[in-house]
């Protein structure tokens, strides 16, 4: 085991250019301040990560996803990971809602990307772009081929889930270099770290069910998974 | 009076393009839960704020400044301010250094420009560009010429100070549009929005020593004045 995170374990893999990351039952939110688990979720998320990996591979945005292995791992390319969490929002909830007053459900003219710094012990704190550059996190073209990318990302995935009647309200996902510095999409994207409300009444169906005690968190992202696996059967087989 | 602020009162002037300021004995800090005042502090902010409005203006960067008037007040364009505090850091120290977990007193290779969303109420939010755009407050363009403006002032200021062995580590600045939409700089620069430290013996001379309880207040806010005053003795006669 290379490293554990809050919901993944990496392991080394035969061929040095890639790693295997295996998906934990467990959850965290409030930078790990609240902790719980549930039976299956590490499958239920390699599943929907795998899903949205190779949907997204066919609309032509690369990520580090190679292949499935068994029920909770996926083979994937080993990147130098760029630490910053980076959000897009079609609809304003959580911290930024929050922060600027601005009560959930707002829906954005044009969808917002946002940098957190990926630093547990600062508590991941939000960035401008100049910040970012301070830091020397990134150059001013790599910020802005992150902001491309999420873009796309959030375009493709807006559409998809819309076709599965669920509003994609925000995500944040990570991106990395690889070993020629191309920047893939990295990390995961699973109901983890989406919100996703039902479109068909409006019910959470993400990790806030976890963040605010709504019960029903594994009924949740079982159904999340199985209207994915509906619509992109034919897609992806 | 047509508004009353922590540390300031606007009144209406005879002219309609134009407001008095009065500068106020009181200081506060940490958005108002700490207060204080001491005697003069509103004639000693009066006076080194009108001495920077004018230096400032003879460098080509116009600001509401018309005319001192008394001991504690200025006449101005009456501004339509933009709801932004614009922070420029020659060195990391306050907020920014916290949030980032860098020691205080981290010289910055190039300057940073910041905006905190002027909003009491939120506790003036730090924004990235995106979201001052998201909220409206500004044009890109408008941003962009914000953060010139705000370097402009940084390098002309920065100068100045070292001129008088004080080294500017960071400053606070609000902008406003006149009747012709043109930006001007507005609201005041002094110790309470400025951070300086002296090169002597690294002594602060601004309201950190209010923030902090480090005492001498009004000696060190009298010492900036006096230096300022000799040093533009000429300059401004």
């Amino acid at each position: 085991m290379l490293y554990e995170g809050k919901a993944k374990r990496i392991y080394a893999h035969e061929n040095p250019q890639q790693v295997r990351i295996e998906y934990k039952d467990s959850l965290t939110a409030f930078n790990a301040l609240k902790k719980g688990s549930f039976e299956k979720k590490g499958q239920i998320n390699r599943n929907i990560a795998s899903l949205l990996f190779r949907f997204l591979q066919k609309k032509g945005i690369s990520s580090h996803w190679v292949a499935d292995e068994g029920d909770v791992s996926m083979i994937v390319k080993k990147l130098n990971i760029i630490p910053l969490e980076v959000v897009v929002r079609n609809t304003l909830a959580g911290s930024t809602a929050k922060k600027l007053g601005i009560p959930e459900g707002r829906v954005l003219e044009q969808p917002l990307v946002e940098f957190y710094y990926k630093d547990d012990a600062l508590g991941d704190p939000f960035l401008s772009d100049d910040q970012a550059l301070m830091l020397k996190i990134a150059s001013r073209e790599e910020l802005e081929k992150l902001k491309v990318l999420a873009l796309q990302v959030n375009s493709e995935l807006k559409k998809l889930f819309a076709s599965i009647q669920i509003d994609l309200i925000d995500f944040k996902i990570e991106f990395g270099r690889d070993e020629k510095s191309q920047i893939l999409l990295g990390d995961e994207i699973s109901p983890d770290s989406c919100r996703l409300w039902d479109q068909k009444n409006g019910e959470k169906m993400d990790k806030d069910r976890f963040r605010r005690d709504l019960g029903n968190i594994h009924e949740a992202y079982t159904e999340v998974l199985s209207r994915l696996t509906n619509a992109l059967k034919e897609e992806l087989s």
